[in-house]
């Protein structure tokens, strides 16, 4: 797998997404969904995730791949918007890994 | 920035959750969720990304890490429901970063 | 109470809904949402509700009602283009209501 | 159509839901749920939206009922949690249906 086709891009599209906090909103779609504020930010969240959840219940990978795409995309906006680093949650998840996955839903907080 | 706290850990888990597929339901969290079907593994994906909203629109970075990260993990299963490789969606999470973003919204297909 | 503001009012909205299938989509937005199709109304059902999420946490009546409101519509679309006759619904909450409320959430189906 | 089986039984479900509204969280799952909080209202709405759109899309009349009639009980429970009369959004509904569909919709606040 070449680097550009690991999740790294993550890491770089987050890094790009932060650059544009308070950008001129007329400058790109990001600069305007944080000037929207984070009820705009939160509500496309939830947006994308039902598209991503009826693309998966269709027989249409395609789908799955460009709403999953467009999930991520605006769950890292949120992230940036609250000055979140990504690491806090490849950090989170690497825990969890190191647990069995019953033990470790067991574990979790909620 | 060490690997460990790169985004190759969705690689990683990726790779962790795929190898769980047809494994004893008894064993661990996700060979629960493959045996429980796709409606399954959508609907959590749609309660992880509510409560991502939530924590969201609350006042705690440690929710919104945590909500994220169990949104993620249940993306990455839908994916190795599916056999949608991850690279598939970072492929075109970075053909999207291609081009700028106001002009990248309007060429998403919906 | 006037019959105008109790929630007769849904059992004629849905008529009028129904009464919409099959329509022209230019004549009305109703008449579009069917033309669109099964997977754009529960798309519509999942973001109203994420918006009503949204309304509810904050401090906005007016936003919580206009939300509710958009989301009653939306289920009601869905019921009507299944056929669902509303009826079905009124009963099953009112056979959930002869039992006491735990005891009742036991004894859901899932 | 009798009144038992008319949208009238939300008017009485919500009398009774409000009745609840300080009582013994042991008592009712509707007074642990006020007892939770509006968090965990909310979030119970988001779930039971994404449980009416799964079953939405499948071939199953009974779980869209089903679904349905939670994602309305736990809407009410929103509405009693912040005082919100039913009556209310009776005549946000009753009010848009003096416009034709797609008049309204261009109509509507967002």
């Amino acid at each position: 797998m070449s680097q550009d086709q690991s999740a790294i891009v993550l890491d770089r599209l987050y890094a790009t997404i932060a650059g544009r906090r308070g950008a001129d909103p007329g400058d790109s779609y990001t600069a305007r969904l944080f000037n929207a504020g984070r009820a705009a930010i939160t509500q496309k969240i939830g947006e994308e995730a039902v598209e991503t959840v009826i693309a998966g219940l269709a027989a249409d990978d395609a789908a799955v791949i460009s709403e999953s795409a467009d999930l991520l995309y605006h769950v890292l906006v949120l992230w940036a918007d609250r000055g979140i680093s990504p690491d806090a949650v490849w950090q989170e998840l690497a825990r969890r890994q190191g647990t069995s996955g019953i033990a470790e839903k067991a574990a979790r907080p909620k």
